[in-house]
């Protein structure tokens, strides 16, 4: 498990293969089992195959880029009727993200974090792109297929991050 | 891998038994092993054991009671000179402290996330209870210790949180 969590890294290049459908459901359920502020649970999922949705949300964030290849975009959103608080959608649906992208790894899959600034314009357009009501706000991106890269895990050091009882 | 996404529970009841020095730094490890906005890695973490420090925090967050027993405390914090944009350490460090569950559950420690809502009264105390400069944002804390309780694992349906293409 470690390992999974030490060598999961971004992937931008992918195989023409698809993720199943099975798969989704496990990335899905991994997902919906993070935690959430108040146990609130305050996220929805797009999951999205198609191509000329693709390119439009290439129009809209400039890093997407992976998305010529990836055969699979699920996008992140969160409900702020549902949320426990202002801004905590950005938290729980981080936390589900993170799920996702370790539930990707695990499953032999590869996946890219594409991130949508809260109360940018560019996360409006995305909010417009797939027709999503007032209170549900896209939270990110993610790309997902099978990997055709395989980049090293790199190293990071603690040193100076840590910091014994006070700063 | 995707056992210890499913099984992980917030854990509140936690034996006297210590974290160990090893321990903290593979979940540290796995902490700043998360991906984060342009890669900037906003993060710094703060490893609390002392008592006195555990019930100040207790005075400010009203939802920490499991700190009575639980042997350690990690603080979370984001950088907000080093984050790639206002508010991105949010997301960063909740990817990081997702990284933190997960790896605790898998080293058979137990954890449980105390947010600190962004820009709130609260944080801002707990900032001063850890003495961080101004620019350096508390996130997050983390009880941590030997599992005292074995939560099960609760159903969650994906029923209406999926959308195929379009909301």
């Amino acid at each position: 498990m470690l390992d999974i969590i030490m060598d999961r890294r971004s992937i931008r290049k992918f195989t023409p293969e698809k993720v199943t459908e099975q798969q989704v459901e496990q990335l899905l359920q991994a997902a919906v089992m993070a935690p959430s502020a108040q146990n609130r649970q305050p996220w929805h999922f797009i999951v999205c195959d198609d191509k000329t949705l693709f390119q439009q949300f290439q129009q809209i964030h400039p890093y997407s880029k992976m998305l010529d290849e990836a055969p699979l975009l699920i996008v992140v959103c969160g409900d702020t009727q549902q949320q426990a608080g202002p801004q905590f959608y950005l938290e729980d649906c981080a936390a589900a993200t993170e799920n996702i992208l370790l539930a990707a790894h695990a499953l032999g899959l590869g996946a890219c974090w594409l991130g949508l600034p809260p109360d940018s314009e560019r996360q409006a357009q995305v909010q417009q792109l797939f027709r999503m009501p007032e209170h549900i706000k896209p939270f990110c991106g993610i790309a997902l297929g099978v990997p055709a890269q395989q980049p090293s895990r790199p190293e990071r050091k603690l040193d100076g991050l840590v910091h014994k009882n006070i700063w």
